[in-house]
């Protein structure tokens, strides 16, 4: 699983010390009164080291190391969180949620959280809108919500939440506007049914350490257009996903990995002048369709 | 090297689904330029992926991960360095500097930098005192750099610092003193001799999330009494190390595994009216002395 190519040069004596160092940081976790606390500070231990001796890393790049750590923990703050961010550049959200959600292959697949979720966004009524004043063509979305067994889930709470097409999130602008998410709840049959914008690509935030960590390594900071699901039932497992639109050229060069094949879904463009399904006046504008249903695990899943 | 016990409970599709995961992470840093951070890059990936799998990290835990490492770095700034304690106290630095110091065997051993240098501190003659004001009881330390040839180095830049015998270095305390800590040279032999205070235990800080996490796993903060040294002068390699006293009962346990056999001396008390080497009049006080003779590495060792 692990370069060896360079631990290979290292003598039997130094290997040695080396291991001797491991075991005594093992051992200093041996008092854990938490055993699950214990394990991950052990595997965290042992990954950490063998890290540090596969890349034979230098005390100039460990400096880099500490300081590229600051710098994320300076960056972050109530509104922006950096932690998150290169958990997600390094596949480490997604791979989480993968391992979290083998039990759960009946229900619909999760993806990743992301930065830009808020508590107590507004609630919208049924069809009502998210945009908020945001720009963006008109995007009508609907569906339903079930369980595993086919039942329908009334009184769901759905969370939604996207960029704006200029490609920010309501939060990263200083006017603290709202825009662009909301919450509401599914109807007596689980339907669901309302109007946002049209994802659009958009990079993440990438003025800061992690950004400078894709530009020395070469990636691009884009995301695959995307809207955000959060949906919670009563005895129902949380739900935290997306869902991509097909046809976008960056669905394979997600720069956080989270694209799923189940998730890319059809977002059928209509001209100017089609009426939509709540017959709302749009203005003159062109806007877009898709359907999302939603399969909810149970709790205990 | 890694428990598989929890890895075994995974279904071979669920296996393929996280080596799929890990392999398109990978693959995303096929493009970066320096050969060197890909190789980085990569293998953090592999170990922060395999660390994930091993211990089946909840979200739940993924998240308290996230928030402590959001504490480090919201406690750490030009005073306080939390990331280098976290890194001290899961033994990486003492690691980064077993994997560097290996082509050094000749020379004196290294260990943690810590995070309570401070660039330009006061200069001293020979003889002179770094004590600054600070309280503890005075200790004589002498000694010579040399070269792995046995060379006398004269010239070479010997910083020290250390904590006053409440435990505290001079940045911990908010008024701004400097005590505990200079620089000197050595004379035209390789000899340097200077007045400090004998070392005393203390703790790392903590009252931080490193602090937490020490509680939290039973460890304790307290580092084994010692005295810092870094050395520099043209030609050889720049020594950071301490040196330990022999005795101190927390040698065993140094909370950032710093200690090595070579680095404990002796510290020899003499009681109140003892004359020391240089006459100085010590009012009436005990004290101590130590030796410690330095070589230092060619630098390009
Ligand atoms: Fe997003
Ligand atoms: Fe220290």
């Amino acid at each position: 699983m692990t370069t060896q190519s360079d631990r290979a040069t290292v003598t039997a004596e130094q290997h040695a010390r080396e291991e001797e160092l491991v075991q005594r940081v093992l051992d200093s976790f041996a008092g854990t009164p938490d055993e699950r606390l214990q394990q991950i500070m052990q595997s965290a231990v042992r990954h950490l080291h063998a890290f540090l001796r596969d890349v034979r890393l230098t005390e100039q790049e460990w400096k880099q190391g500490i300081d590229f750590l600051t710098a994320v923990g300076h960056i972050t703050d109530d509104r922006r969180q950096e932690f998150i961010l290169l958990s997600d550049t390094l596949g480490a959200s997604m791979q989480t949620i993968a391992i979290n959600n083998e039990a759960c292959a009946d229900a619909t697949e999760a993806t990743v959280f992301g930065p830009f979720f808020v508590e107590d966004a507004p609630r919208i009524d049924l069809g009502g809108d998210i945009a908020g004043g945001a720009s963006g063509q008109p995007c009508w979305i609907e569906g339903s919500v079930r369980d595993t067994n086919g039942a329908p889930v009334p009184g769901a709470r759905i969370e939604v939440w996207e960029a704006d097409d200029d490609g920010f999130y309501d939060v990263q602008y200083a006017d603290g506007r709202v825009a662009c998410r909301a919450h509401l709840f599914s109807d007596a049959e689980g339907r669901y049914r309302f109007w946002a914008v049209t994802p659009t690509p958009y990079p993440i935030p990438y003025d800061g350490p992690v950004g400078a960590m894709l530009a020395a390594t070469g990636r691009s900071p884009m995301r695959a257009s995307h809207l955000h699901f959060m949906v919670t039932a009563p005895g129902l497992r949380t739900l935290v996903t997306h869902i991509f639109v097909r046809g976008d050229e960056l669905l394979a060069s997600d720069s956080v990995f989270g694209v799923k094949e189940s998730l890319i879904k059809d977002f059928v463009e209509e001209p100017a002048g089609a009426s939509p399904p709540d017959g709302r006046d749009l203005a003159g504008r062109s806007w877009s369709h898709a359907r999302f249903d939603i399969v909810l695990a149970p709790a205990d899943a």
